[in-house]
């Protein structure tokens, strides 16, 4: 299949962060073939006109547990342990891999919508995430999640090596297999130690929770004499490539710790705040050179995964908690969202920005709203003005997945009516 | 003109925050004459099925520079004074009443397509906006602005005056007309003593820029003594009806202040973060009982007047600030965007809420999309997962102004292509 898209304004996040004005880009076997200029005999099978139309690598939603889109609207306004213990948990107890795949499946349809074309994920029932994964044609990197509850670490274990031999690289690709821990006060110094060697085995990548709140670090410190980040060095785990999330409750030394270990962050602005768990200092992280990523964590935390939203947020907090409105501009969000989001995965070079060779992940923007005039400046406008719903076109591997807002994978209304009956019935079955 | 919306989830935001399932509006002479079940024998010329519909009443946004729209992303990730120095300035000394008509009509578009049904406004040539509001059918409370600009003091003043007597009421009384001292930086004593006098008498409100920064604070403890609060309670500024925008540095005995004289906030979560200054205390405020409004600012500080961003990040920002994820629920949050507006305005008995006898500025919002399924809670989707882009029907004093996401009054791409010539021609100008 080759594909044409023509007179698009394109954003292309390369190193030099190029700009293209009314410029076509060609695809031919998934893969980027020309960015810019179009050799002229390219024949396309499929010719894509993006006039008042922007360009810009697909987003990455580096932090998320997808299958939560169950949750959305269903715990708000409450303190951590209640939204835990008292609304999430007692309805996660009832689930089934019916409930995960179609939860799953919302999730996924809202991504494509709101212009993600790669998402990392953590949750139980990862076999029907990958499925959704599979049929949809986004692309993810999925960690079945590890946790020590009662016995059921070996279980967990288990469930996660067969996850990653059975699924990684499967569905053309697009999935990749990861490990996903799920934060060092679920999981002890000796199974992160087992998760971070079966990681290593495989060249896998470990998906972390750390650092998320005060809570976290004050047990850390006094169980083990040091902070959460400085445990899991320590403890050999960042041998492996590691994207952790959230890094809210940092210290200077910790940040030093992430840069020297190569530790990628996965910042949700929503989360945090949600929860209550306060601000991640950005700013600090990125100008000691650490590489964020963005991520939207769980519809539970959220309550959606829009990561127009993220971009905006992390544009604006930064720049209140530092009293500095130079701190994180337009282009560096744009940077947090694509290829800080595909190194995090260790995917930058497949994917994360518009360049000849890397897959065909990309998305078409609707300019021709009010929001975008006057066009003084298209960067400044996906970071501060641009909505989720101006997604017009997505791209995955080089397959259409949306077209002038129609989704090709996905059917909206049986996918939202079943996510609705087994959301339901999990909340009639812990009630 | 009698119309009847069918079959919609109704967010009443009256005093007890009623939610009526499959219920109906009748509206009458531009106004409500029934919300929830509607008399037998009602005949009405339109009706709109609102199935999957959420019908809220009209946002209201308290505080913009509506034809800032021209400056939209122009002038980002600046400090203050270089954003307002190097940028905003030398751009708008080339305003002229053409420059502004087409940038407030960009802004009114954008308001009306977004699901604002009023709002509040202070800037140049604002006989302008008033002819925009007339010609569109939104309703707003307009303030020609006062300065004390070199010798311009008394200019602006009798602008202000006879921007008042001629418009005050007009537009089937969907123009109030505000008295709108820049703030207590750029007017001094005399002038704002005097600009309440004209106020008083004309049982008009003042709309005025109040503790922004730090360094607004600063100034006026060391010009004057007190902080801005305490300078204008002494003046005897609040004993007419005072909307005060960003309070964002306001102490303890400020807020009392502002308490003890019933002066409403206009909170402005996005500017006050992108120009640096920081958080407001809304949390303290809300539970010190002052009336807390929301407001996007101008387009310049935004990038955009999109009401729905505000509310997320009203509910967002101050759970982070304070710790608490209690702080400002998904219903305080909606109040403040509706009923708090309106009260800010002196307008809490015509708008602000769907109750009968007001007046029938509503607004439906397509429930139909996947980020409102599971659907849990309405109210909690309104805060954390409604996009500015749901907004299908909006209706100010019973007129429909835009029906099926269709603009009725306003032709979008002659306004988008005609701001954009505009602030072309300023940049030209200024540079």
């Amino acid at each position: 299949m080759k594909l044409l898209i023509k007179n698009a304004l394109i954003l292309t996040v390369n190193p030099t962060n190029e700009v293209l004005e009314n410029a076509d880009i060609a695809v031919e076997d998934g893969r980027l073939l020309a960015v810019g200029k179009v050799p002229e005999n390219f024949q396309a099978d499929k010719v894509i006109d993006a006039s008042d139309q922007i360009a810009l690598p697909g987003l990455v939603n580096a932090h998320t547990h997808i299958p939560m889109s169950l949750f959305r609207n269903y715990a708000d306004d409450l303190p951590f342990w209640p939204w835990l213990l008292e609304k999430i948990k007692p309805a996660e107890d009832h689930l089934s891999a019916e409930h995960v795949y179609w939860g799953a499946k919302l999730g996924v349809l809202e991504l494509i919508q709101s212009g993600v074309t790669c998402f990392s994920d953590m949750y139980f029932y990862m076999n029907e995430v990958a499925t959704v994964v599979k049929e949809s044609g986004i692309r993810a990197c999925l960690s079945g999640v590890l946790l020590e509850v009662g016995d059921l670490g070996p279980t967990f274990m288990k469930a996660a090596v067969d996850f990653h031999d059975s699924w990684h690289g499967k569905a053309d690709g697009r999935i990749n297999a990861f490990f996903g821990p799920h934060s060092m006060y679920l999981c002890g110094p000796e199974y992160l130690r087992e998760t971070t060697e079966e990681a290593l085995k495989r060249k896998s990548v470990i998906h972390i929770h750390l650092a998320e709140s005060r809570q976290e670090v004050a047990d850390c410190l006094e169980k083990y004499g040091k902070s959460p980040v400085q445990h899991l060095a320590e403890l050999g785990m960042f041998a492996c490539r590691t994207a952790a999330a959230h890094c809210v409750h940092v210290s200077a030394d910790d940040i030093e710790l992430l840069k020297q270990h190569k530790v990628s962050v996965l910042n949700n602005p929503t989360s945090n705040m949600k929860l209550a768990n306060g601000f991640a200092p950005i700013d600090a992280l990125l100008k000691k050179g650490v590489n964020v990523a963005l991520g939207t964590d769980g519809s539970a935390s959220n309550n959606n995964v829009n990561m127009f939203e993220e971009m905006h947020l992390a544009a604006l907090i930064n720049k209140a908690v530092t009293e500095d409105a130079e701190s994180v501009p337009a282009q560096q969000v744009l940077r947090m969202a694509t290829i800080n989001g595909a190194k995090a995965l260790g995917l930058e070079n497949e994917i994360g920005s518009l360049e000849v060779g890397k897959r065909a992940d990309l998305i078409l923007l609707d300019a021709n709203k009010p929001h975008y005039f006057p066009r003084h400046n298209p960067v400044s406008s996906i970071a501060y003005s641009a909505q989720a719903a101006d997604v017009s076109t997505v791209l995955v591997n080089g397959q259409v997945l949306l077209e002038n807002y129609q989704l090709k994978t996905i059917d909206l209304q049986e996918t939202m009516q079943e996510a609705e009956r087994m959301a339901f019935d999990l909340v009639r079955r812990a009630t």
